[in-house]
């Protein structure tokens, strides 16, 4: 059964003030206190219209942390990743701008929750992973890439590996609230993995 | 009003009962489905025992989590970092035994559930932090600064940040699963980590 263009421009308008209520709610109470019931009211629809679309209140937020992305990307937040052709440069502008969304909650707080989520229920953590996580990744790398193609990284360097050891500290003190998550640290640490990857190659050569 | 010693004893064996317990029924049924009621009905004991002691499930499993550092520790586990002059080989040995851990439900499910629920419990998450996770971050920095001490590393390397550098891509990795986590993967982050220490202090250098 086909839906009339006038109902489907409804459907897309509940869908996005289901995603939205979610964020705005997470933000409000936290993961623990959000319920789907709650999501309904402030999106003004009824409950069965989420179940619908959705199993759980974490797939709820999958998909809305994934619009955020998206809108961030549209809002000119970043497309894709700089290439100034200063790699340590660039690579603080995005961990620095990283530190930042991870300072705001409207990224933080769905973002910690989907994380959290995700480490207990592997299969909506597989998800997660692959959807909102991978993606970001994939960018890091290719930018690695091109680094490694200009000769700055040894031909052999492990860049999925380098990857990790960028956004793993940073996603470590964030999460677990180690120690301030400031512009400084996010600096320190790349120069901190770059100074083993600009000689020759030392991160696969001592394996 | 004091205890009579048999008391004492009745009490401690519950304590413990309630401990063992939580950390064998998170693994069973994670800790999303984990009860007090659940809990409290393995132990053998009466739900309001474990309200007398403990506010939440949450802080139960911290405490049982403690317990079982504990006991890692008096069997033999690792009471400290082992420090044979070789850095590389001792960070590699504590990673690999971490990485074991990782995959080793009894310790890794609560270790899960604790790192999920203090993501979005800042309360939680900074008790988590500051008592199951600094005291290990502890040995990291020790075992580093007797190297440091040794002229092995930068006289003013930034010793906290390398123990992240460690920590934080295998965290990364077992919590979001973005890859396999094995010893390979533990070796090679020691050699990424420390051929940018070898040198002259370019971590701090550069900042």
């Amino acid at each position: 059964m086909n839906k009339s263009p006038d109902a489907t421009r409804r459907s897309d308008r509940s869908r996005r003030a289901i995603l939205d209520a979610a964020l705005a709610l997470v933000g409000e109470v936290g993961y623990n206190k959000l319920t789907i019931e709650a999501i309904a009211a402030r999106a003004g629809v009824g409950k069965q219209t989420i179940y619908r679309w959705w199993p759980s209140k974490a797939a709820v937020l999958l998909d809305a942390s994934l619009a955020l992305a998206g809108d961030a990307e549209t809002d000119g937040g970043w497309t894709g990743f700089p290439d100034t052709g200063d790699l340590a440069a660039d690579l603080k502008t995005v961990m620095r701008a990283t530190v930042d969304e991870f300072a705001d909650e409207k990224y933080a707080a769905p973002a910690r929750a989907l994380t959290a989520a995700g480490a207990t229920d592997p299969e909506l953590g597989a998800r997660f992973t692959e959807r909102l996580l991978e993606p970001q990744l994939a960018l890091y790398e290719a930018r690695l890439r091109t680094a490694r193609d200009a000769g700055l990284l040894a031909a052999d360097a492990d860049l999925r590996l380098v990857v990790e050891m960028l956004v793993g500290p940073l996603t470590y003190r964030w999460l677990l609230r180690t120690g301030p998550l400031t512009h400084a640290f996010a600096d320190a640490l790349v120069d901190g993995v770059l100074a083993g990857l600009s000689g020759v190659g030392k991160v696969t050569e001592s394996r």
